[in-house]
């Protein structure tokens, strides 16, 4: 059912005229990122996505995963579909070429990414973990292990995991007490981790653990933490697969969606594993790979609500039935005005949504790369505000729309082989994982906003309010300039509000944080849109040969202005509320 | 998990302070319905409900359900639990005496039914289609029919159920092609119809279905339905039940959620069956079924919400993870700013939802009863009204409480044997059955808002209005009445929107429906609260003895008008957009 040919132009649109390809053109190491490139790798991921990696969604599903002699089984139909993907050369797309990747700027990593995440999210997730997991041991490991393990790693042969968990802690990584015993050039690590997706599989001859444990006598809490590279299999001499490490999967969880993802119980008993980072310091080398797994989740969002989306509008353009005001016969439920309102508020989302997520990954090549260190610390604190802002408010909303989704089917939509509810129960997880929309709410406030004194939100909203100017010549984007005018002020008075009164309780950035957050997500998604609307009235102006794109362009921008950006000051009055309400409850009363 | 002790207090306080179960007292019929009635009802069937029920509702979504020889077979606990609630006379509880019925009030039918449907959505379906098809066979069945069936019926011993769908008609009831053919006294019934819900089982001696089937020569169109009454075993001349009808299960469904209801495909094969009411008039026979069943999904909404926050508080008080400012060690969730925020949500809208939709069901028993025409009319009018919000909105808000039972548990709300999922996977199915969200708006829109050319809203805005100014004395209530105010002042806006522009173009009523829907159970929602708030403040100065209860009930008034009333004001703003954004954008641009 999935067709990455649909929203190509969208994915396209997005890459060159918001998140600026041209500019990153600009940096070293990505002259070659040209539109044609941008183009043919669309085309070809979204070939690979809609005819190989899509038709395993519902089978994946179906099968799940399971434990069996010491090793987790994926649905078979996985295995073939990671090896086209591993052959095609889509696993190093953005890793460094000095380990073998093809150094492609993240802003057409994530587009590749949106694709594979829509055409089965559950599979997608292997790649996903093992890019984090490059990502960290690129920037934090020695140069012999990088030399062991990234070749393979960023070629896709072998894959990776991300290793935090434990049952006591949950999200409290403070709580950890797997333990790391040194021996030699190495060390033993021993105990048990929960939730680890992909954990174990038999798709590639090995996989590569990244594992948080504690030193000897290291400091209670986070400050004690250590970051370790476990394989599944020691290495020989010559660098392949040998021996079976003292690492192993002991269960898989039964979960309401990602049925093919194996989200595993591992048991660690005297595994050998090397350092990776500084002793002590293994938590600054996580969060190198959960940022970028917060991105790729926020976008995970975007990917499950637009193959919900593209389910619900064929289902909707196919289903006769009723007649509609205006339309003589029976008509197709697209023409009935609520299920048009549904259909639009799925398209207007994804495309706010996509492009929030785009522009920020491409101000992480940015930042990465561009010469001028001070350009490179401003788009670093862009990327920072915006990463729990694209993750917490993309996978919240993923849910909303993916719900919708089902409800455009009907009774249909409830029932499984219709494969709209494998959408709404696979989307469940995202607000979940990578740090649930609370803790990306806390870090917004706390991290993000109140550490720096709201310098990287007033430079946001410096920018926000560029956009008005530029909207205030076109009386034809007038309702578009009323609503982004009215989500700039929410955000004002929000940053206004925090920064007087996040001291009032203990309780009150806490209590504010969700509030921020949705706040955010739907100001700067509507000031994408906007962005995308005078993008669209000057194409129009040039003569573009596609006016009826355009056209819906303006048409998007304006339906999302009157119809969600409202919302931007609903979630202004609950924060203003503060925690008084909410802290004056005893807990005996809820 | 479920424990109906914890809300028995706000139940009570709603029948009591809310819905007024004294005005119900002075009705004739209803003299005997006293608190202390009341309280021991409940009491019961907490305990009916918790201890026997509630424990079935796991164990039935593994097992779901299976067709075997003919015959569907359902969960083998459901039956025993359907047996007890069947010796305690629970299936007749609001019925009429004259057919063996206890004739309670409707009010004290819905609280309980809320702990049936709590306890295990999927099996509730069964007494409550029982319930409505007792309803439409009183209200339009010949004295022989009911005479036959009805006294079974109301005690439970047969169940009823609700035949409309075909494959190819969904909610579009005019398509309907099953056929009736005279045969003597009876007809014989051929068709099938899809998404029969509890349309076969084992668990009683007799099945009775309602079924809508077109007669020779009918209109074209819903003028030309009628309703008969098909039984699954033809009665005996002794009225037990003998040969096999030719009505038969041909399959279930597999579903998202309510795994142990079964959702059958029906075949009629010249299946015998008896005219419920006139010819061609049995869509009106219906609508006394559906409008019935309409309050009872609405207060599913209510329930499974109940349920879930039931098990998501219980978690967040065990669960301890992670420090929280100003509380010293490691803190249970319940204590995380943006947790409780959760779980106050849940609760502030539960309580409001529940209000709602019991005043609703204490206004249908003074519509039915009360001895002044008027006063009858009167009450009608509001119930009409309140119906579609009760239905649409507390399902919508279900499925929102439900998810975010889910997020309290984090990766565990994933698992499914937490219990959390479950939840979430059977409310999804409340915005689609008995009329979609969509359905319920336009209900709400154009047969009782529009048609009446808004009378009945009025009386309700008067209402509304009233009960602002019975807060205004209390200087400690100004944040409700604020928000109360800003509530009315959006309803009266949507209302004169409406009157205004209803006619502007054909799909103009259909996009402001659902809007106005939210807009209306937002308001009415905050409404009861705000009458609870009152409440509380007249009983804490008469100085009651459970004074904590009281000041809870105030908080979570001022909760809601803090977090939920600005949400008013956001549909109100995309109701007035109308529909020309819309309408504009091309079928082939979305």
């Amino acid at each position: 059912m999935a067709d990455y040919r649909a929203p190509l132009k969208d994915m396209q649109f997005a890459i060159r005229e918001l998140a600026g390809l041209d500019r990153l053109r600009a940096l070293p190491g990505l002259e070659d990122a040209t539109d044609d490139l941008a183009e043919a790798i669309l085309e070809q991921a979204s070939a690979l996505a809609t005819g190989v990696i899509a038709p395993t969604n519902a089978v994946g599903d179906e099968q799940g995963t399971r434990v069996e002699n010491g090793e987790v089984v994926v649905p078979a139909a996985f295995a073939d579909a990671y090896r086209q993907y591993v052959d095609g050369g889509w696993a190093g797309v953005t890793a460094p070429p000095e380990h073998g990747g093809q150094g492609l700027p993240f802003l057409l990593g994530v587009a590749v990414e949106e694709m594979w995440c829509a055409a089965n999210l559950a599979w997608s997730l292997c790649p996903l973990l093992t890019e984090g997991a490059v990502r960290a041991i690129e920037a934090h490991a020695s140069p012999e292990l990088k030399d062991r393990y990234l070749p393979k790693m960023v070629a896709g042969e072998w894959t990776g995991t991300m290793n935090l968990t434990e049952p006591q802690a949950g999200s409290d990584l403070a709580a950890i007490r797997t333990t790391a015993e040194p021996e030699g050039d190495h060390y033993r690590i021993s105990g048990q981790k929960i939730y680890i997706t992909w954990g174990d599989h038999g798709m590639t001859p090995n996989v590569i653990h990244l594992v948080l444990a504690r030193l000897p006598g290291a400091p209670e809490g986070v400050r004690g933490i250590s970051l370790f590279l476990v394989p599944k299999f020691l290495l020989d001499a010559d660098g392949s697969p040998g021996e079976r490490n003292g690492v192993r999967p002991v269960s898989v969880e039964h979960k309401l969606g990602i049925h093919g993802s194996p989200t595993c119980v591992m048991a660690f008993e005297r595994a050998v594993g090397w350092l990776v980072g500084q002793p002590n310091a293994g938590l600054a080398a996580m969060f190198t790979m959960m940022n970028h797994a917060r991105l790729g989740v926020g976008l995970e969002g975007v990917a499950i609500a637009e193959r919900a989306y593209q389910q619900a509008r064929a289902y909707a353009r196919d289903r006769v039935q009723g007649t509609v005001p205006g339309h003589p016969g029976r008509a197709a439920i697209i023409k009935h005005a609520d299920v048009r309102r549904m259909l639009f508020t799925m398209k207007a989302y994804i495309e706010a949504m996509r492009a929030n997520a785009y522009v920020t990954a491409a101000g992480l090549d940015l930042a990465q790369r561009h010469p001028d260190a001070a350009e490179r610390a401003r788009h670093q604190a862009r990327v920072d505000l915006m990463t729990p802002v694209v993750k917490g408010w993309s996978t919240e909303m993923g849910q909303v729309l993916t719900s919708l989704g089902v409800q455009v089917h009907g009774g249909m939509g409830y029932v499984e082989e219709t494969g709209a509810a494998q959408h709404f129960r696979d989307a469940r997880i995202t607000t979940i994982y990578e740090g649930t929309t609370g803790i990306q709410a806390n870090d917004l406030v706390g991290r993000k906003i109140l550490r720096d004194r709201g310098a990287a939100l007033a430079a946001l909203v410096t920018d926000l309010r560029a956009t008005e100017a530029e909207l205030a010549p076109h009386a034809e984007l007038a309702t578009i300039r009323t609503a982004h005018a009215d989500g700039c002020a929410a955000v004002e008075a929000a940053a206004r509000w925090l920064a007087a009164h996040a001291g009032d309780s203990p309780a009150t950035p806490g209590a504010a944080s969700y509030h921020m957050l949705m706040l955010l997500g739907i100001v700067t998604g509507g000031w994408q849109l906007a962005r995308s609307a005078v993008v669209a009235v000057r194409r129009l102006a040039e003569g573009a040969t596609d006016a009826d794109f355009y056209r819906a362009k303006i048409l998007t921008a304006a339906f999302y202005a009157e119809q969600v950006i409202p919302q931007a000051t609903a979630h202004l009055r609950a924060l203003e509320a503060g925690a008084d309400t909410l802290s004056a409850l005893p807990d005996e009363q809820f």
